[in-house]
């Protein structure tokens, strides 16, 4: 690659809400000279009580709308959308897509030494069981529990929360008293939950190794960028730019950024993409 | 009125999805012998982050679908909708609406000596501050306060859990460090929360009132019934009978019917009234 053909990559990761920002931070961490742009459908979530072919309908709308802004690459930070609409955005879009669930297994693959896992996620990824598919292929058994008060609780701000422990521990012991005797990995399965990751260390067992789908996906996304853009991603002092785009209430969104990133959101942007 | 005349009622509420079932049994025990149709909105839960003009929208779509099963009024269960469909909802059909907001307000006023009132609520509920101006017009000095923690905690089953009661005193504590000092009653301004009821009791100081807007809701629906229905649903010995139709999965509807509801919900028809 010649210093000429250096170029930023515009890099875009889709969520129903807030929490595919811990996605958007993974691989910002990792590509800091990158261009973001972040889509949050906050005025159609949350997508758990939806059909797959609404789900689908909403994010290739979305997928659209930010392909017309000019990327190189589309992140589906969602888990939900990532387990029922990932193969009909890679067919309505031109860009590669990526989603949360397969860099999950494959992490899960490299932690796990008894190939006996647990998912923590919402109820709709659950009743997909995409990760437990996912992971079969893998040579895994899989136990998923649905946590449905997390993502209220970390919603709340309470992630240091004695509340908060309480609620995952109640969740593990129930999850330990049916899951595989040796499960040695536990998946994260909700862009929330990593904001947890300190508390699910405290009430884990041990021998239990967490595996964050987002940071996996970042490396997804270091090995599927072309050398020009990784190059200048990875120059030192490289700075990221971000635009936010969400489908509801700018200031919401701003409000509760700073729970999932290190900086403040000032600049909000409400995009309309139809019903 | 003869006994020729005696008619049993047919009585709709709606709701955004389970919570509104307080509020058809809180009239069911007031009025056993009617016919009651139950819709919830549940493809298009929660209302809390949509716009006003959408959530008219989906509500009236409901009213209009309830009023072409042939109803002799409608109960608008949900606090939200409540709030911010109602005069929409009464200017598209032709039945008499009834919403939860205006008797919650007239129940604070009978039990409140003060005119000091606090009120529990969803988000959206307290953002539209419609308890505030509807407890205003009554004279009122009011404290709203958002629990988004509450809901998720009952649909998880979880009533009578400890960690809900913790939630629930931490919001109290919250709330009595800003609310007026003399302030004697609470409102349960969401749907959800009289399943909360013991709990509340237990955590709020003695001189609360606790105010349940669905039994005032009750009440006005037996003030608003013509004389030869109101008798019908009177009659000793008399039996409701129920509808039950739902926007989305039937099937969660009626595995959680009876946290609400004292009985099994086994039929429940799946009802498309449009985006």
């Amino acid at each position: 690659v010649s210093l000429v053909d250096l170029r930023r990559a515009r890099i875009a990761v889709f969520d129903s809400g807030m929490g595919g920002l811990t996605v958007l931070r993974a691989i910002e961490r990792l590509l800091p000279g990158a261009d973001y742009l972040y889509f949050g459908d906050t005025a159609r979530l949350p997508y758990g009580a939806k059909s797959q072919k609404t789900i689908a309908r909403c994010v290739v709308s979305a997928a659209k709308h930010l392909e017309a802004q000019g990327i190189d690459l589309l992140v589906i930070g969602c888990n939900t959308a990532s387990a029922l609409a990932l193969y009909d955005v890679r067919e309505a879009v031109n860009v590669p897509v990526i989603g949360v669930i397969e860099p999950g297994a494959t992490a899960a693959e490299e932690l796990s030494h008894s190939r006996e896992a647990i998912v923590f996620a919402t109820e709709a990824t659950v009743n997909s069981h995409a990760y437990q598919r996912a992971l079969a292929r893998r040579g895994f058994n899989t136990f998923e529990k649905a946590c449905p008060l997390l993502v209220p609780l970390v919603e709340e701000g309470w992630v240091n929360h004695p509340v908060t422990e309480q609620v995952a521990r109640i969740y593990m012991i129930e999850t330990l008293r049916l899951a595989p005797a040796n499960c040695d990995a536990l998946i994260l399965g909700c862009t929330h939950y990593p904001l947890l990751k300190d508390l699910f260390r405290r009430v884990a067992p041990q021998r239990i190794q967490l595996v964050d789908p987002a940071e996996a996906t970042a490396h997804a996304v270091v090995s599927q960028l072309p050398d020009n853009m990784k190059l200048c991603a990875l120059m030192p002092n490289a700075v990221p730019t971000y635009r936010f785009m969400v489908t509801d209430s700018t200031e919401k969104f701003s409000r509760m950024a700073p729970l999932f990133l290190n900086f403040e959101v000032d600049h909000v942007e409400l995009v309309d993409v139809g019903q």
